[in-house]
């Protein structure tokens, strides 16, 4: 049986028709001249049938200090009851203090799921784990040109052989603490052939996969890489693409027709699949 | 020439004859009933001429939504000019996420020095290390004791070659970065022989070190092993052992009492040394 939160995420894709996932990262420097909340609320009114989730990032937040701590609280309470949002917070710390991270995210906002960093080991992730009422995304390969700095090393447990890069085994791990079965991976769609050997180790867990548009990842790729075998559980997020369609007034309206764009680009690859 | 930050850190340091840094860490479960930024009044009053930092962690207010970021504001306006405040977040983002999370903390919020992940790779800690005014420390050797899920393993670039523990490729990626002289670096208590090591490598970096007190590090090698040569540049933190030294209303004197006591340990330790 599906964890709730998976639970959740398919009845909206289902009902939806979508993989599509918009990041709601307000930028004051690109957004229309509009309050936060306001600008959020069109978004939403303008796209959530059309989406599997939301996923507003902290840090567009924080740096609008209260106003935008406000401003997101409000967001997650007007997201619609059917839709997952997801907190893209990327929280790691020790124990008493990730438990206090999962309380922020899960209870205080009110997110169905979140992103976490894994650098701090399994005691670190544990309080989001426990909560097995949530998703858990671990970022395992993430979307940037630097994750190859740390993420790319390669652990050689046997001297001669080939070894492992350091996110397969964030993946490996992933699979083994995922006892709940309320874990998922953040896999960025920029490095496609690592997407694709990250699907093979964990056949059915749901992707994150950010990095398509401005950020340069292959659709096609992430969707046909990303999906399980029954076409589900790759959660494409968009943000300033969708977000920003438009500078104008018809801003709500210019993002609408990019999600419904991004949605059926998505279905098209969903179905046909593309070939190594 | 000491960077910015540092040049602060060691004037505090200086004229309070410390290395003790106070963790400001309000948790409602185990502190007196009294307003969070109240508590953080009273403990600041009580001991900000015994430490060389304050180091407010982003968990506990965010836990208490609107409340505790206010509280956390006006916590960071409180401390005397002339204490660094370090924020401790952990964060770790994508290039233009990791922007706005450096905008968060130096300017909305506008903290001293921040604790950041390197799991993302070097462009995420770009808009960090850019602040020359600004004190950036990386996570090296976590105090948790699932640390050594990945920072242990022993990584390599190079298929084939012999490696080295994680940890350690960050302690050497952060001596490569650090053209700006800013960058220091997180080393737990709770693993001294890993803290030489990393001393070792970087004998002029300043040392966030956690894990004295209850996880448990031991006082006397995290002084000995985390200072430089001349007794500087360790910041020992110390959070709910200095907070909830007393719960009733005598808790600032209690706290006063264990700080003093603190310092004048960690001064033992700083003069004479241990062997190995």
């Amino acid at each position: 049986m599906a964890s709730p939160f998976i639970e959740k995420l398919l009845l909206a894709s289902r009902a939806n028709n979508s993989l599509l996932c918009i990041g709601l990262d307000p930028d004051p420097g690109t957004m229309p001249n509009i309050e936060v909340f306001s600008f959020n609320k069109a978004i939403i009114d303008a796209t959530s049938d059309l989406v599997c989730a939301f996923k507003p990032n902290f840090a567009f937040y924080e740096a609008l200090g209260l106003e935008g701590i406000t401003a997101l609280k409000q967001t997650v309470d007007y997201v619609p009851k059917n839709i997952p949002i997801i907190a893209d917070a990327k929280r790691g710390d020790v124990g008493n203090t990730a438990k206090a991270y999962a309380t922020a995210l899960f209870d205080t906002f009110g997110f169905d799921a979140a992103t976490v960093n894994p650098f701090l080991g399994r005691d670190s992730l544990q309080p989001f784990l426990e909560r097995e009422d949530k998703g858990v995304f671990i970022l395992c390969r993430t979307s940037n040109p630097g994750a190859a700095d740390l993420q790319d090393l390669i652990l050689t447990r046997t001297p001669g052989e080939p070894g492992s890069p350091l996110f397969e085994i964030i993946a490996r791990l992933a699979a083994e603490w995922n006892s709940a079965g309320n874990i998922g991976l953040v896999v960025g769609a920029t490095y496609p052939k690592d997407l694709k050997r990250i699907r093979d180790m964990c056949p059915d867990m749901p992707f994150l996969i950010p990095g398509i548009g401005p950020q340069g990842g292959d659709l096609a790729a992430a969707v046909s890489w990303g999906t399980n075998l029954q076409g589900d559980m790759a959660i494409i997020s968009s943000s300033r693409q969708v977000l920003y369609a438009s500078r104008g007034s018809d801003f709500a309206q210019a993002a609408r027709k990019t999600a419904l764009h991004l949605r059926s680009e998505i279905n098209r690859w969903r179905s046909s699949g593309v070939t190594t």
